[in-house]
């Protein structure tokens, strides 16, 4: 298996496992969309890695290609940089027939994705996933979108691209920190939905940590597999989709309170903590349960316990985007490693627990 | 009947006709969305005249009411308003289940309609159209949008919706250059789709002109049953929607060379005036039928011939969006009065001949 087939109400399509670039232009014609203009938009550190071999491999289209290239990061995750690409697509005379290719992680996919689905109402892109975090999460699912005045993604839409394209090598230039972001996502893909996930990451490390080709493409498929059957169930986050925010209720506040100098899957991975603790507090999970939780956390050198920061805090940070501390908070619990489910009536005694048992 | 079902791929929606603001809250509760709050968007020009009548009328709702007013006019259909939007919103913490009515012209419509497109990837939002041009045309049909770099409406997003709500009162404060402009789109939904309308419009002109309410109801009514018949069929105008482009082809070139200072149904008349000579020397048309045509267009102070442009000024500038020259133009012709088709295939001359026919 080297795609896997994604079904949306608005638009069905693959995503592609390979391991290099050259299968990109026979799936981008499979499309037989005709594409006046291809544009390959990435980042500063992205572009030099992988823009001109892109380049190369699509010249058999005959379709004219440029590039774009921005400063990286979440800083830049703003209206100004689009302004940036809207300019170069308009000097370029790209049409309502042109394409975009996404090519780097989540930042580049979330705005490129939102620059598709504004420009001139919306125009087709292909995601080129080049970090773990974009592979098994963020280039799935047709959420687009940037920052405004501190808020993220507060400002986006929901498009679907017409095709991911996984490149699994292009992990070999990921600094290690992001590759465990990454595995933040992969780990609560396991805890939420397969325990036999979970077995595999726990039985694979060196194979998984050392980019082994056949351990990373089964991990990247299964990861992506959860997260599309989840979204092919409920694009717009009415319930379902809601539960891939395992980890992320107090995850997103850590990430606040750190001013996102901690990486996502880092904060992600403490937010799972305190939840597998809640859940156990509650009676679903055992003791061995969470010593599996924690072990499998730290062998993908993600953090255990954070400091710095008081229970209290973080409690109150969770309300930050709520009128009052007596809006309810939803959380996603385990039922059992591999099944969760939703409860928005936690008491504030039961989630300082959770806090309390991820500070050092 | 007071109200017209729409239907379109995503959304299903009503256009209600009323002579007042009054039934604007049933119509929101018979949505059954339980709204957060409701924010009444409209510009320095409408929203003196009719936000505080909105807001009033809404209190029965029960649901927390709020306002934002920006500058009007074309020159602040950008980036920089949608901002001042957004951060109002977001300063007032407006959430997914939050609604936004936009209340005012085409300008308000679709830079509202934007916002809400992209606000936190989509929320709620009702047009409440209040010139004739947005009651009859642009609030009818989900395009919303912006200009960048002087480019109209180069950025938008296809969204629907929920509600159209049209108070025909509101014409009453229209100004009558303005209320001319909205029978441009009026004369061409005739022209394209009904002669029996292009009738009603000869034999009812004073009582139009005077906004009689039962004259006025009903031209409203014909004009957004001809507008949301076609962009039922053709949400994202691969075809049929392109017929509403009558009169476009010649009247954006016109419009464009004259740096917007004249109104869009005047330039649009222009082309449909143009177009219909096209339609003539081809041999569709008659003598008496052109005599009909611009009679009607010149019986709603419309205008039927511009000075201070040349013919060769006017042909190029249909090529603006286009590479080059060989570019082929998309024109829309009429057969008979009543009924259209497409031409790509029109030589210099025919295109000269019709540009010279509106030239004094």
């Amino acid at each position: 298996m080297n795609s896997i087939h994604v079904e949306t109400p608005l638009k069905n399509y693959n995503i592609h496992f390979e391991a290099s670039f050259k299968s990109l232009p026979e799936h981008i014609l499979e499309l037989k969309k005709n594409y006046s203009k291809i544009a390959i938009i990435s980042d500063d550190q992205v572009a030099p890695l992988y823009t001109s071999q892109v380049k190369t491999v699509l010249e058999s289209l005959n379709v004219e290609i440029l590039n774009f290239d921005f400063a990286h990061g979440e800083i830049n995750k703003n209206y100004k940089t689009i302004n940036l690409i809207y300019d170069f697509l308009i000097t370029n005379q790209f049409d309502r027939q042109s394409l975009l290719i996404a090519l780097g992680g989540g930042v580049v996919g979330d705005m490129v994705g939102f620059t598709a689905a504004t420009y001139m109402r919306g125009i087709d892109f292909i995601q080129v996933p080049t970090s773990l975090l974009a592979q098994v999460d963020s280039s799935i699912g047709g959420k687009t979108g940037i920052d405004f005045n501190g808020y993220k993604n507060i400002v986006g839409a929901f498009h679907q691209p017409e095709m991911v394209y996984v490149n699994t090598k292009t992990l070999r230039t990921l600094p290690t920190q992001e590759f465990a972001s990454g595995m933040g996502e992969v780990i609560k893909h396991s805890l939420i939905k397969d325990e036999a996930y979970m077995s595999f990451l726990e039985n694979n490390v060196d194979a998984i940590k050392g980019l082994n080709h056949e351990a990373i493409t089964e991990l990247i498929k299964l990861s992506c597999l959860i997260k599309s059957d989840v979204v092919s169930k409920d694009e717009r986050e009415q319930g379902l989709r809601a539960t891939l925010n395992f980890g992320h209720t107090i995850g997103h506040a850590i990430e606040r309170l750190m001013n996102f100098k901690r990486l996502h899957g880092e904060c992600v991975a403490l937010g799972m903590l305190a939840a597998s603790h809640i859940s156990y507090a509650i009676g679903h999970l055992t003791t061995s349960d969470m010593d599996r939780i924690s072990s499998l956390i730290d062998l993908y050198n993600l953090p255990v316990k954070i400091d710095g920061l008081s229970p209290e805090t973080i409690y109150t940070e969770l309300f930050f985007d709520k009128k009052t501390k007596h809006h309810q908070l939803n959380f996603v619990l385990l039922k059992t490693i591999g099944t969760c489910y939703m409860d928005n009536q936690l008491n504030e005694k039961l989630i300082m627990e959770g806090i309390k048992a991820i500070l050092k």
